[in-house]
């Protein structure tokens, strides 16, 4: 896939109204975006599938929601107010800032031959100094330094600050997990790529307690489990591949990491990371909290600070994955069709809706199938254009199923169900409609 | 209700996992929470059936995620930047700070006679000033003025700068809406009431924009409609009611105004706000982005901004509501118990399963039970303690059904089904179980 495809899958999106613009009106903000009424559905399946999949499937994970709003003190902790920073170079003359690693500065910044890429001049660009990419904000009503708060950058911390009392109050025992989905927000200085790098997003992030003895064991059971997660969610196996760190990749507190890669239009890089991030979190907020957060084994009566594996997941990444992986551009009896060819489980549509005239009762009846279906799922009712046009509608945002009520529908209660992949066309009794859609949706 | 009911829901919130305190372990951060696996679930649960009940079964209304983060101009334009503020008042000995309104301050602040309501000195009391409610943070990297931004207040103003891409995007005609869930923050001066008034909060809110000559039309039919939802939910009809607002309540935005309250433990309090905006938000809009945000009608050609009647609805103070609407305790069998009588689609968990003993395979086949079921619904397996202490556990968290795996389960192939509220006990085929569970849920 070319880097055209990624206009074309932005243009797609704003087109019919998967993602917008933040403040599009007030000339937008900044690598912010908004999420449009079919993606804001799409969104919505994908997180229900992993909740599903990590939480009310298994026993042993318990879910979460807390605050993006924490205790200062957690990043003092976690090192993140010392150690979450960019090194960025100012230019004098200009006032242009940039990352100290930008390829376009030239010479050594701080120093009489560094050059400025914006203005060209010499020995105007300062050392580079660290930036916090925390945001920070204010609690209470005048802007106080004691109120000084942060909006978090991830969400593993709110699980590790939760944990005693959420396993005390399910009855947990190790090994055991927590699941959470919600916001964070990173000052990044060069976001990008659409939805894939962003100044606020959505993570899944489990965090899962063991024996330290256990590690690697749980560490790989991990790993398989999240590669089989997005193969289920049909992305293609050939675009997604493991990358472990090497030594000088890993992160301070990880002992083993890999990510998970998807080939994006614009590259392999990140959608997901498994991390064995040891005791690091505990222990650190173990000290600074002064709480113990050891675990007592009940059965060998060993305490131990338990390692942590982690596997985190960005939402937005995945369904800009899902999205690159379903997009297609097809010929379709001698037609060009844009077609996203999403999991019907994600699919924000499930079936459109067709009479295919204006007359002869065709209208009424497919208004009351619409009624009972759209009890069990997200249907469309489209009566404009030819059918053609109405399947290219449906092809471009992913509806897995289109039915047409016909004359037969009027005088023998069936309807066509055509499939967006395959093409091919059933007639269905309407009175089995809703269990043969979903049987076909999981 | 009695204050103490108060304390006992706080309490059992704790207890079993649904509300924690945020960033307990270091002490908590003030009127923060979050919330625990069965919070969580409650919580996802109620966005759902309000998800359902506004977006997936009307086709006259979109769904919409819109960031957190906007440009800092939509503020200006909604109002917020000078209008969202509290007038307070400092005490100049000892640096208390208090509401204008506070009625523990005697005589009058800024004058001779104003008495600090902490030092009891007088005279030491500046005069009110307005202070802000909007949390503010910077983007980019450093705090210059240029990147002030604000954490949104209210959901509602991201989808009023959207309207027109969802309605050409979703091909949508007036009268329809647009329905989003999501975080919004006020930095109050005082929150409270538990999960009732605090700084971080999640609305679900939905904007219907209207032809002004039908507003009064639409107003009277989205109060009706919110109402129905709230009993749908088994929320007693006595502890709900109306309350219009009069004219010296109505917000500067607003034509006409209802909310519908609740009868909290501290008294009957606004969970829901049906609003006439008029065309007051999209006029603001249209001055200061420049853009056309008018409305062409297709048939009649006339032009006119759109009026919108929203319905603004707090998920968290709804869960309060449905907490302390379903909180009971009750003498079952010469025992006392608690139980939370909540709706069946709402309750976190669906069905307790509870071999019997743990002998005689009846603990291999309640694990078979289990794992069958939690392919379709939330389950608890549980084999510690009395079946007495077991059903105990679960009606403190809800959970509507106790399936018990006995003897004549492994030599009939049947279970018996216990009823929370009723206690009737069912004896029915496992075969049969998914589905009489399923039936019971709605």
């Amino acid at each position: 896939m070319s880097e055209t495809s990624m206009d074309k899958i932005v243009s797609l999106c704003k087109r019919r109204g998967f993602v917008f613009q933040s403040s599009e009106i007030y000339g937008g903000l900044g690598s912010v975006w908004d999420y449009g009424p079919l993606g804001v559905e799409l969104k919505k399946n994908l997180k229900d599938r992993w909740w599903n999949a990590m939480v009310r499937e298994r026993e042993n994970i318990e879910g979460l929601d807390s605050a993006i709003l924490m205790h200062p003190d957690i990043w003092k902790a976690s090192g993140h107010v010392d150690g979450f920073t960019d090194p960025l170079v100012d230019c004098r003359t200009c006032k242009n800032r940039f990352r100290a690693d930008d390829e376009r500065i030239k010479g050594v910044p701080g120093e009489e031959s560094g050059q400025c890429p914006a203005c060209g001049n010499k020995g105007v660009l300062t050392g580079a100094r660290s930036f916090n990419l925390m945001f920070k904000t204010f609690m209470g009503p005048v802007e106080e330094s004691a109120s000084e708060i942060y909006l978090r950058p991830e969400t593993a911390q709110g699980i590790y600050v939760n944990y005693v009392n959420v396993m005390q109050s399910s009855r947990q025992k190790l090994p055991f997990g927590i699941a959470q989905i919600g916001k964070a927000f990173r000052n990044e200085i060069t976001p990008g790529n659409f939805i894939f790098r962003t100044r606020e997003f959505e993570q899944m992030e489990m965090q899962f307690f063991v024996n330290p003895a256990d590690d690697k064991k749980w560490f790989d059971y991990w790993r398989e489990q999240r590669m089989e997660f997005h193969t289920s969610l049909g992305i293609n196996p050939d675009k997604l591949r493991f990358h472990p760190h090497g030594p000088g990749e890993l992160a301070h507190y990880a002992k083993e990491a890999e990510d998970v890669e998807y080939e994006f239009p614009f590259g392999w890089q990140e959608m997901e990371g498994i991390h064995n991030r040891t005791d690091f979190d505990l222990s650190r907020h173990m000290e600074h909290s002064g709480k113990k957060l050891e675990y007592r084994d009940p059965v060998s009566n060993e305490r131990f600070i338990p390692y942590i594996i982690e596997t985190s997941l960005g939402a937005d990444r995945l369904m800009l994955a899902v999205l690159a992986d379903a997009y297609a551009e097809e010929e379709v009896e001698g037609e060009k069709r844009v077609v996203l060819k999403l999991h019907p489980s994600v699919a924000p549509i499930k079936a459109g809706i067709f009479p295919l005239v204006k007359k002869d009762g065709m209208p009424e009846l497919a208004r009351k199938v619409q009624e009972e279906l759209q009890k069990a799922m997200p249907v469309s009712y489209d009566i404009s254009g030819s059918i053609g046009k109405r399947y290219r509608r449906q092809d471009e945002t992913g509806t897995p199923f289109c039915v047409t009520i016909d004359g037969e529908s009027v005088s023998a209660g069936s309807v066509t169900v055509r499939d967006r992949d395959t093409l091919k066309q059933d007639r269905v009794e309407i009175d089995n409609l809703k269990s043969y859609l979903v049987d076909r949706l999981l």
